[in-house]
């Protein structure tokens, strides 16, 4: 039997007096003395409910009096120009049958008020029942539709990196063990060790940080790939911006510059920042009105800006003439943190920032280095309202200084063979950059915190459900 | 700078005599005796490189012909009509810019000869860059892409289950571990047992073997939704069909019965291979004319079917009445294997199945009892060459149905406190299935190993790079 998303009754793809059949979930339910039911049901395919009328000619009318809030019903009814406010159709219903009842409505967890955010969250099995959720939940629907299709347009090739690693190479935050091992029983060497050669992988393996250093394998063959997956960090960050579980897309170009991914970070915010703007104006709107008032506003910004292109050492300077008072010294060489990029992106510029060619001590070994050999090929796109949004560089490709660099930081060749195979056979200039996927969804909708905008956060202390 | 795809020079997109750039990797080189060379070169964007001629005019012809497979270039020339056979168009070289050379060309692990596919698996790093693994790749991009495509276009939303759970309702596979203590010096608590308080998560952790019961609670106010996520088993299985991490899509409908998502399966297979075939015809060529040679005609076979519903129960009378000797023998009860599977669809039936209404003995704990009380809505999808693809059942969204179910297995309510909460509260007949990406990509591409079409397998023994 099919049955006709919300979405489409309320676009008005079937005609006044049609009938239609529609299941869902009540979210609020309004009796009026003149001996009628307002109803209002949603299923998840767009923000709002549509409003169903029911009369008390109806044969199980007493049931629907007693229906509350996320009772599931399945109505069938006539499609009518609505006389109220706030929608322009309505149902008129032939038949509303109960298709499960909700348990003691008094303790529901998700009746139909207010909750507070964390609220939400401690039950995040309920939480999707919301607006808020509901919306959040669309948003980043379409959000990772549009980073596929606009990686899928170009010519580029999803890239599914290992998620687990026993490569000692990451170095980009710590790391899960996963392991076997039995945990009362731990298996030693003959040093006293673990002996990780019992361990189902026959090594020590942890949970991937990052993909970029698998993808580059398949870039020095494919050109043009990207990686969408989840990467880990075991931090114990209990901070609004930080997830031990958190997905990321990392592009890689080959025979690309720093230029080249700037301008293709730039193109991919973009892109999907419109794709939200035009398929979902529901929950945006949703997100204006109560969660931060110029959530639509910068979105079409950023969508209508240029993005400035700045040096690290220029940026330097900007601050250093400000006259601002920051908590942080402002020096040559050191990193910049969120008041410095804010203040940039928000005051000095009113625009997003590709900042580019930052100090190599502070960057990671595998980046390019500039002619000046005082920098490297980096960059970090700043975004006025959040800060950095996406890191990213080019890579060293030629051995001999990729080899050097090594050195300078003591890590050993024998760690990067398969890495330096990469610049032994075939090397080409490339680059890349990575964009925390739980970031990008909290900017577009304005949430405070990237627990609220994935499914089920985990961070220290919590891997419920 | 900007440069062509060899792909959209390949298709014309450029018009003969135009100047285009290229850039890539040269797969053979040969030399004419009259002056001059052709040079093959790939840039991962189709499966056929292009023909790059080089007159010994070129100021550095004495470095092209030192030119070997993998020497990475960037040739600015003219599109030609094609003397040679094999291609219609080639490029008339007017400069052959060396970027990178291969060291040692002669112990260069991936020089153009036949390697087997052990030995590739043993240099996963490079092995993208061989004929055989760019096909799988571009073919695994081409699923993925049209997995999504298709759900999007039916207004499913792509809900990122969790990867990291400490769970315990699971039990679809054995677990990987996931902590942060240290091994050499494991937290007692006063038991004396492991205390997984001092852990990261404050409780014992794994890693996820199904989205499934988690994406259900999407389900339960978006309505339909699916999972496309990586998952894992600890299992000890060396087979060519089992990795310790795997990639797993996992729709889940509401308002559905078994009979709407056999009908989805149904659809989603004949989808995605009508897209490989539409868009990757080179590289199906290639795996029929070197892999399987029914790579292109079963799937034809496939999107061109019937899928036909047959009843377990009456399968096994087929099998029974086949007069077929079977390793394993055939009763009512027992789980079909591999040859019986194979039997009904390649011999008996000629098409795919969807088997349905199993023994509930032989299912889990959370598909739907059917008014028999012996058998449950559960459906597996078995195509020919390959026997099962798909997963599926209905859920028992009946509370006391589900409840007397808990009991007989001996499961505590308490455990699936959350799972059951999805029954109380305006619970909706639903179902979904899971489908493993790997097999999809082994299947569709012929590829005998599931190894083979991850870019990094991980098994027993093995989790480098």
């Amino acid at each position: 039997m099919t049955y006709a998303p919300v979405a489409d009754v309320l676009a008005g793809k079937y005609g006044v007096d049609d009938t239609v059949t529609i299941k869902g979930w009540v979210r609020t339910r309004r009796d009026s003395k003149a001996g009628l039911s307002f109803i209002n049901v949603h299923d998840g395919s767009c923000f709002d409910p549509i409003q169903v009328v029911a009369m008390n000619s109806l044969a199980n009318y007493e049931d629907i009096t007693k229906l509350t809030t996320s009772c599931s019903v399945s109505v069938v009814g006539t499609v009518k120009a609505s006389q109220g406010q706030g929608q322009a159709l309505e149902i008129e219903a032939q038949s509303v049958e109960v298709l499960g009842w909700v348990e003691n409505p008094d303790t529901y967890p998700m009746a139909a008020k207010r909750h507070s955010i964390e609220y939400l969250r401690e039950h995040a099995h309920l939480r999707p029942r919301t607006n808020i959720i509901g919306a959040v939940t669309r948003i980043r629907n379409c959000l990772s539709q549009a980073v596929h299709r606009f990686f899928h347009e170009q010519g580029y090739f999803w890239i599914s990196t290992p998620i687990l690693t026993a490569s000692d190479t990451e170095g980009a935050g710590e790391m899960f063990r996963v392991s076997t091992l039995d945990m009362m029983n731990i298996p030693r060497d003959d040093k006293g060790l673990v002996d990780y050669k019992e361990d189902f992988f026959g090594k020590e393996t942890f949970l991937t940080v990052s993909g970029q250093l698998n993808v580059e394998t398949y870039c020095a063959a494919m050109s043009k790939v990207y990686t969408f997956g989840p990467t880990f960090r075991a931090e114990n960050s209990n901070t609004s911006r930080h997830l031990a579980e958190f997905w990321m897309i990392e592009p890689e170009v080959a025979f690309a510059d720093l230029a080249t991914v700037a301008q293709l970070a730039e193109d991919l915010l973009k892109y999907v920042f419109k794709a939200v703007l035009e398929e979902r104006p529901d929950d945006m709107a949703f997100f204006a009105q109560r969660v931060n008032k110029e959530a639509i506003t910068r979105l079409e910004s950023v969508v209508n800006s240029e993005f400035v292109r700045m040096d690290y050492t220029d940026a330097i300077d900007i601050l250093q003439k400000s006259g601002k008072k920051f908590e942080f010294p402002v020096e040559w060489g050191v990193d910049l943190s969120s008041e410095h990029e804010r203040y940039l992106a928000e005051e000095h510029v009113g625009a997003p920032i590709i900042m580019q060619n930052y100090p190599k001590d502070i960057k990671a070994f595998y980046m390019r280095i500039n002619d000046d050999n005082k920098t490297v090929a980096a960059m970090d796109v700043l975004a006025p309202g959040i800060g950095e949004i996406i890191g990213g560089s080019q890579r060293e490709e030629r051995l001999d200084v990729f080899d050097r660099r090594l050195a300078e930081m003591d890590l050993s060749q024998e760690d990067y063979a398969w890495y330096r195979d990469l610049r032994r056979y075939g090397t080409v200039p490339h680059a890349g950059f990575g964009l925390g996927f739980e970031r990008l969804v909290a900017y577009v909708t304005g949430m405070q915190n990237v627990r609220d905008v994935i499914p089920f956060p985990r961070t220290p202390g919590n891997a419920q459900y």
